[in-house]
């Protein structure tokens, strides 16, 4: 959306104070995401709860995004066009707060796991998985900042590796289970993890289809990838 | 929130507009999340099936209300209060596109399920869990639409009891996959399937929270039954 005006208008400054505050949160979970996997590889506890101490800020910047873009609304009677940019302001932190909960519950299952045995390459793994879907995140984010109908496209795309990776994990942790039964708690917490790191991917693809929305006014439907990637959440391929 | 107006303006007809589409999704969610239930506990693929194609309705209605919503901010600029109306009613049927979701998610595991050895008792229970989180949904609506802020409350409270329900259930598909290894993939889906309904529970909850947010204009921190469970999720209270 190539904004053509020649004169920031009052609007303009304000919008770009919210869409500051979502860049801020943005960074507290990519960083969150990082630590998180980062804790549970290395099985450090005190990292893990810093994690889990962190997620406070984001929630509270969620809330510092809402109230300002219901004050600007209120203040500014934007036009429709304006309106949605600011619409979708709301629903990017509303994902990012979801991905800052997740990142937060993978925290808390590591202080778990890490009074449980080994799963040799499963940490390895899950940091793999969630530095690529931290990067999605990251070229969501800038797709909306620079208004990129291009990086968002290529986000959605990418969401399909993130669910092959998650895919693989799965069989690899029910072969684990069948092969030990000793192994199946802290399988079934790393699945978890795998799926929570896989939900953040079609968060990060939900923030990707609002840029998608915002430069188009619809919503990409049918083939939209984080629809199937919901239903197929959790059921490998060769069960589909 | 008693408006007392003694003639309804053009924004109070718009809202209820878009409230009665609210309404809408809210039973047709409702009724989702019977019929995956009944369809999995019943091994009923053609129920499985509607449900999963019902979902589409279900995603259509939140592009309306968003519409409806966007059209009506612009078009009638309304004031703080009126705008927290109209911002909650986005929220909450973005919440009812997500348990939509999960039920899809359920009817599209119930079909898998259908094919592996049963799990005793599970289906009954699953469908029980059910029937408490679609009550506390439908209560949750009722608390919007009628501005009730002590059934708000009620809803919070109960999320505790699912929470209760799906931890009994984690540590019962643990003891079936320890007890005979054949079990272990059929009790995965069984687990996700919980852990999805859930997750229903706490969008019940988010939804009773903005009608706190409505009502008193701060969302209730601290002790928020729902950060609660979300950090909580998966993790059984003895491990906690």
């Amino acid at each position: 959306m190539n904004r053509e005006r020649h004169i920031a208008s009052a609007f303009d400054r304000d919008l770009e104070t919210v869409q500051a505050l979502v860049v801020k949160m943005g960074g507290l979970v990519e960083a969150a995401i990082t630590d998180a996997a980062l804790a549970l590889e290395t099985r450090d506890d005190e990292l893990a709860e810093d994690v889990r101490r962190r997620d406070r800020s984001i929630d509270l910047l969620e809330a510092q995004v809402n109230e300002e873009a219901a004050r600007l609304i209120a203040l500014r009677s934007p036009t429709a066009t304006d309106l949605r940019l600011v619409l979708t302001v709301i629903k990017i932190s509303a994902s990012l707060e979801r991905v800052g909960d997740y990142a937060k519950n993978i925290a808390k299952r590591s202080n778990v796991l890490a009074h449980m045995p080994v799963i040799e390459g499963a940490g390895m793994a899950l940091r793999r998985m969630s530095s690529t879907v931290e990067k999605m995140l990251k070229d969501a984010l800038d797709s909306y900042v620079h208004r990129d109908a291009a990086l968002a496209s290529d986000v959605r795309a990418r969401d399909l590796e993130v669910d092959q990776m998650y895919n693989a994990l799965f069989r690899e942790f029910l072969t684990h289970m069948m092969e030990d039964p000793r192994n199946i708690t802290a399988c079934m917490h790393l699945h978890f993890i795998a799926k929570n790191i896989e939900r953040m991917g079609d968060h990060a693809t939900s923030i990707a289809e609002q840029v998608v929305y915002l430069m188009s006014g619809a919503l990409p439907d049918e083939s939209r990838p984080k629809r199937d990637s919901v239903s197929r959440a959790g059921i490998p391929d060769s069960e589909d």
